[in-house]
């Protein structure tokens, strides 16, 4: 049902039956290295380009998760999916080879959000019965769209973020799975479990408007997007009559460390104090020390594939029993910053709890 | 509820309440010419680049088809918006004057489709209350995005299509119009309808998936997307047990006169013979012999401005009681084009009949 101003609330909870992680060499090499399900030993992953790496990323993220939700591919209704390329071409060469009916999601990097909150709708309100969600970004493709040939070797200023190369898919479903191995497995064995306990559930969250603030930079998104993650947690707060001491984690997408500061700053100035509560995927994907990373990760694939491989093993095994999970994108384009337009940014909410 | 393999059916129909077109100068001067509700002069309107001309159209739109919804934009809980410009920034600089919660949706020249479906979704379950749909295209933005500087002025085979400078909004409610005006005063004045009888209804329709034939022709949108709607529509048949005798009318997006046959064709050997049913918005829009259309509109505007300005016109006026409208699009982008890729395609099916 809606709720207050721009939210929803599923008063039937959608569940999370599967979900996985995909991603590149770096990533692999990084705090959450051994969480995720794949890691690739190039960021070609076998293909010609680079955005068919990335085709290749969102097919494998989709397979694993319906596996590992006991299910094959046909048994999904509906895909939701989405990319930062020009006309969404990771997603839909991706996508093309399951031959399920797709609906592609433009939301920048704030779309894995987009596509939960799409994809519960559609599961709550029995139009679908089985529905997969799916973003991802690759590193080079992305570099390729909007920045700079990578063998010019610019120079990037510690405000820049460094565009994750990963893809996290999720299977949404009303009912719990169809089981099979027993929980004490399921419990041994956290990223192959075939047990009949969903990993999670979605059961609410809020839709976020575009709020630009007149920013520039594109070598410092997180200060571009720091105000829309303001304004959607505040937005769902209000809506819910909820306060940070509501939630286990409030999680942003990619931020990094600039936008923390930023996004902090702007809600303490509306009355509330996330500082102890926010954790940021962007920053704990890379180790910028070691890895020359500067702010953080970004990237549609950034949130999605930390939200597979460390936020729902969290809620899962019971560290954190409701979370705020606000991916946050950037509407940034070759032509809107050529043409000297400032950068807009959005940010949607997701309620994820413990079954 | 979801229905067979693709669909959906919606047993509480979600009321078209208010809808607007506006169009460029040469769509103005075209066969449709005085059914939109606004046309521009020039098709810069008022702004300083093309991009941001796009943007106004959608900004327009969306507000001509809440005022004739009798409604204000604040009014609004949610808006499903989309164009074919990479990053849709067309929608995103544009909606963002509202401040109302986005979904942005990228389905190519399909998108128009595909806002109308997740619109149906989110108003049938209850998600939000009035929900808008806007897609856009405009022929200079779309030209750049994808081929040749104007400037150029390259030769163009005959079946290429012509993009459309349009844009069609369109808001959906559960509940009837609020009322005002008499029924009689409606029917002179169909432009500006206050009274309590909504435009239209949508009570299902059919998701796409991506069709790849192949083909690698970008003068050639109609034949690569063909496969797409004839894909979609079979499947629509299969879902509902319906043929072709249950629709007043079975329109694609923009086919064009190339695609047409195609789409006949494929039909045809399926088991259905939709000859006498069909049209095409980008058939209806030019005039191809005075305005050197060749195989006819396309753009996220084309079926979109038409859908506003001609057929929902029809149903409301009792000539048509069902329609199956079919936007098609396809994935075509600069970097697949010239990385050798083809162009896969999709179509969404929505069911509109007379309330």
């Amino acid at each position: 049902m809606h709720r207050g101003k721009q939210s929803i609330e599923l008063t039937n909870p959608v569940y999370i039956i599967g979900h996985a992680s995909v991603v590149g060499s770096k990533e692999g090499e990084g705090p959450l290295g051994k969480l995720f399900d794949m890691v690739g030993s190039d960021d070609m992953f076998g293909a010609e380009s680079w955005e068919e790496a990335e085709s290749t990323l969102q097919k494998d993220a989709v397979y694993l998760a319906v596996k590992k939700a006991g299910l094959n591919v046909e048994d999904l209704d509906l895909i939701y999916a989405g990319d930062l390329l020009g006309q969404s071409i990771a997603s839909a060469f991706g996508i093309k080879e399951y031959a399920i009916p797709l609906m592609g999601v433009f939301g920048a990097c704030s779309t894995c959000g987009e596509t939960l909150l799409l994809g519960s709708m559609a599961v709550a309100g029995g139009f679908a019965n089985k529905v997969a969600c799916v973003t991802s970004s690759h590193f080079a493709s992305a570099e390729k769209e909007f920045r700079y040939p990578l063998a010019y070797g610019s120079q990037r200023p510690l405000s820049a973020t460094w565009t994750v190369t990963g893809s996290g898919a999720f299977v949404l479903a009303s009912q719990q799975k169809n089981g099979g191995e027993t929980e004490d497995q399921c419990d041994q064995q956290m990223n192959a479990c075939k047990c009949g306990k969903p990993d999670a559930m979605i059961v609410g969250g809020t839709i976020g408007r575009v709020v630009d603030f007149g920013l520039k930079d594109s070598f410092n998104m997180g200060a571009c997007m720091a105000p829309a993650a303001a304004d959607t947690i505040f937005n769902h707060f209000q809506d819910f009559q909820r306060t940070p001491e509501d939630y286990d984690k409030i999680i942003t997408g990619d931020l990094g460390n600039v936008g923390q500061k930023i996004l902090i700053d702007l809600l303490r100035e509306k009355g509330f104090d996330i500082s102890q509560k926010h954790m940021d995927c962007g920053m704990e994907i890379f180790n910028p020390d070691k890895q020359d990373t500067h702010a953080g990760g970004s990237g549609c694939g950034c949130c999605a594939s930390t939200l597979s491989a460390l936020i729902l093993r969290n809620i899962k095994e019971g560290e954190w029993k409701r979370v705020l999970f606000v991916p946050t994108g950037a509407w940034f384009s070759k032509t809107s910053y050529n043409e000297g337009k400032a950068v807009p940014a959005i940010a949607h909410a997701v309620v994820i709890e413990q079954v």
